[in-house]
């Protein structure tokens, strides 16, 4: 299916960076759901680059929906979703054209697509196609909101500075999802901010961690083998560009543990099902246990950077420097927050729509 | 799909712990393609619980092929291959048919299934079914290995001791798919086991890491957006028991890099592209760049222990305490080798296959 | 997916005619739906073959359903359903290898698999493999009857014989399930079998004509593009062997017709809109509107003869003659007529759990 | 997967008869591929409305292909075209928006969208959305072309009127290929025409048959359970607008024949296996056999009639009268043969790039 995600509610992308336009299509969901583009404007702005932590490109991603809703309503049917491309200056790339950045796709791409990838701007690779991927997780975090279930990530970690735990889920969600700079700590957003703007200084970038959870989940949702609900959400969060590491619940860090601490108890509270602790990440045998589902992602720092570094030149197969110019972003684990909390949204609603039916949003 | 994965290739799952069989159907194999049943019961004696380290149940494993090969040689149609149970004590189970226990599917399965699942000797979710799932696995990794593509996994960390790094990939390789026990260092076996064993005696269990190498896969294999080469992997391999987390390269350990320190710059060695580091994992943009892959899995610590443990009474809707009967595993991460090292074929030759037509194979 | 159908509940044929089992995986049906064996058996021996007019091999179908249902109830776990095989005589195949039959999938396969197919008794193409999609069919249609959904089909035309038409579906459907060889009038019946005997007397066979109704989907069901009920079902029945066509409602008849005619107008019974003709077969725009869904499949007559016939050695590269011997059907219609049922059984399980939830069955 | 279909490459479907756009987006197609714009422009004009026997609607389909070309080069990344609307006159609808028009899509759509399906113009159940299916296709078609594949449909019967019979397919297809209403008789079209003409003088309509021929598909394509050659094919043509029944080679006149004249001999001709007749349309047991595939397509007259009709008001309940105004055609089998042919080409284009690899087509 490759650039399509999801069996019952999909999203397809389309777009490079340099092109005509960028855009998605999302299919499969329920008619009658509201879309509000006040809160698709919110989300962009959460992705869009701002400040000096940011490349200088401004966007302004004025979104269209050119079908699939009418009066702010889904039909049912695909909703499109295209958004122009403008203020691109392919000439800061084209000197670089067949200098592959290291780290970056334009060497894989180059194989994969024997030459014929549009290597504009990284092409079908920028990060700018995220913006029809923020759109289009917006439709569906809002939508899920409807049914209790609600998605926040924070910044766990950026340029070495760790971020304060969550304490109130679903108070620090909704705080989060208000910020640019999403942290649960402002120290911590302003120290994570410093060191990014001294990396930048010296041309260099930084990377970090996003811990993302989401309420509302019921339990019974999943697969035991092959569609377990983290395979299914790796699956898609891989696509969360610079993305090389996920864990949920302890994760990596259960290795170290014997099972009498990694064990999550269960206990009776009110008549319902309580977890002592969360290690599992409100995940069991792949399917959810209702507790709070709760990864990690491991951003790598930006490949494109200002400083000197090797690279080959691939038409006249020789060794060559390159010192990326063009406008970067030293960091972009704060842009790919709202990116994570898109794709969160989407692979969810697929997964709850194969178990509840096509008309579960609106009943 | 549920409990298939795969598009050219596919592999479906089916069975129960003390149930009549479990067995795997595997479509799409190219016809012509040797199969090798004294392989497949190499790979199934790796998964085997086998000295004083494992489960006390001994399986013998008998598979049969009952679809798909003749004469040893694949026909191109759906290979189905069925082991029947045996050796099943399901009473050691009935008392604790109510009291989930702390961290395994139990709980999360009864939400699902309404308390229909099987619950003997954990059902459909016991790592029993991984033995279905290595049979499957060994005709891929034979397979592949006819196109040169070699796929290698070692124990990198468990109970607390770290194995050595991979000096030679491919002699490495050889080498660990020999041992039950697939260390790179021998004393770190070693140390390793004494600490399962010493968490044995305790009634505890322990969990590690391992880490995987794939070596032979071409550069330009893989999606950009959600069919990312590592998007298909993690979503298989969380498949295999008790992963919670995966990470590629350099994975969580870049979010402390600077990128002019994690990027892998280029060079040509005798007209070939190589690069100078592999913090991508063999990985970018979701497309495979020529090196080798490497990617490490999470081992929680086996949830099923001897300890005293809080959980509930499902039934009686009551605070319980549990101490797991049974045979079970003090740990997992030696036999979850095996089972990594086959969902990974298994994903890699649906991946190739897609790219390169069905009867790659055999070209 | 291949040997794989659907997406919600999902079903896996594997095995050949003289291997050593066929069978089935039924993945995706909901937990705590009953699966009765009897009814398994009574579909079984609607399609075994029986009497004059079938082939003389003898098939008991000891089919044993080795994982997913536990007492006699699904646990919503993949069920496997395996048919040994038994009463193979290869020897009569044995100089047909390379004479490929006409009209019948030999040679096709031949160049698929490269020579590398089980050619004994049909291989994966044998009608055989039927008997594993009619018991996991079977399971699909005690299911939807529990949810008030019932499929009846008769052999509408065969040999050149007419049957009747449907007059009162509910009761038409009754009495069709219970019939081996499945028409409305007995007349008919006992005509068409004449016919069969004739046919087969002198060395040929025959083809003819299933109707199909189902009742009991409500309107809404299916997708305006690529999914529709239509696309969906026929992706199915062409699985049925021997099809060669398939029409709905007014079908190739509505060409000759104009729309003040095949038109079908609407109309209000007791508060419920009812439809004043059928030409839609139960569905509009590829979505069902609630009425009676209709179907007719054209089935080939069956290719393998005692009549001589040209063909090639695809060995010798010559023109040879065959004359087929082994057990052979002069008809299959009749047969073929549970078949349809399990395949219809099996997609609309299909379409309605993906429409309705995992759950729908129990719900 | 709803509106999309295909595995390897793919296309999704969007937008509504009166809404901003309508489009699609093709994915999979290998990069390197020419994308020439004018013949995209000359399929278009096969299925615009034209002339005294369509709708008056004038469109003027100016596409644009907003991602995936470069230069008139696929990158091999998804193609995006969109068709803007225009010339819309909801007007004409606004009064009928709650009286289903008998045999269309409306009343189907009203169950399942609930009400929020857009009503304007048939939605996205209008023959409209078939301009985007056409342009995806034109790619698809031109692509195939260049591997030696090519496809060409006639009306074999339209209002009561037969064409002539293929006599010689390459040459056949490639007069076909020129025309608005393509048939191989000149006097066949003009009485064809003159029908359709009496019929639309009566406000009534008529419908037809298109029969279409593939040439230089390999033997050895196609599943034999489930991706059938013929199951794949009808899945995606009953997405031509209006289709009720397909039927490959003799398809439903085989019902009337015995096998020893239904089946079609084999012999050689210059070392190649060759048929002497082609009662199977190239396909035996779900595979091709190398021989021309051919197949026929039931269209069903235009429901829209503006002969007064029987229906219900939805919203009153109560029965009501229906003379359709707005705009629509006396008969669109003509317009369907390039609808039909496009969704052949993208059905083809995905079984063989699965079959062959993804980058069959240029290689």
């Amino acid at each position: 299916m490759k650039n399509t995600f999801g069996n019952s509610v999909s999203v397809t992308l389309f777009g490079e960076s340099h092109g005509e336009a960028i855009g998605a299509v999302i299919d499969g969901i329920a008619p009658g759901v509201k879309v509000d583009e006040d809160f698709i404007n919110h989300q962009l702005s959460l992705r869009r680059p701002t400040g000096n932590i940011s490349t200088a490109r401004k966007e302004q991603d004025p979104f269209k929906i050119v079908s699939g809703v009418v009066s702010g309503v889904t039909t049912g049917t695909p909703i499109c979703i295209v958004i122009p491309n403008s203020d691109t200056r392919s000439s800061d790339y084209a000197d670089m054209a067949f200098l592959p950045r290291p780290s970056h796709a334009d060497y894989a791409a180059y194989c994969k697509y024997h030459g014929f990838e549009d290597r504009r701007g990284g092409g079908h690779f920028s990060g700018r196609i995220t913006a029809a991927l923020v759109a289009a997780g917006a439709i569906a975090i809002d939508a899920l909101k409807q049914k209790g279930i609600v998605i926040g990530t924070h910044i766990k970690k950026c340029a070495g500075i760790e971020d304060a735990a969550f304490s109130d889920y679903q108070r620090d969600i909704a705080a989060l999802n208000e910020k640019f700079f999403a942290t649960l700590s402002e120290e911590a957003a302003e120290q994570m901010q410093k060191n990014i703007k001294a990396a930048a200084a010296e041309g260099d970038s930084v990377g970090g961690i996003l811990e993302t959870a989401v309420l509302g989940v019921d339990a019974g949702v999943g697969e035991p083998w092959f569609d377990t609900m983290e395979g299914v959400l790796s699956h898609a969060l891989f696509s969360v560009p610079a993305v090389k590491g996920i864990e949920f619940g302890g994760g990596f860090a259960l290795c170290d543990m014997r099972g009498s601490k990694s064990n999550d108890p269960l206990c009776y509270e009110n008549g319902n099902v309580k977890f002592l602790s969360n290690n599992s990440g409100g995940i069991n045998g792949g399917i959810t246990n209702g507790d709070t589902i709760i990864f990690r992602l491991a951003i790598k720092p930006t490949p494109t950077i200002g400083i000197e570094q090797n690279t080959v030149n691939i038409q006249t197969k020789e060794d060559e420097k390159l010192s990326a110019r063009g406008r970067h972003d030293p960091c972009i684990v704060h842009r790919a927050r709202v990116v994570a909390d898109s794709v969160t949204a989407l692979a969810l609603l697929d997964i709850l729509s194969l178990r509840y039916g096509t008309d579960w949003l609106v009943k």
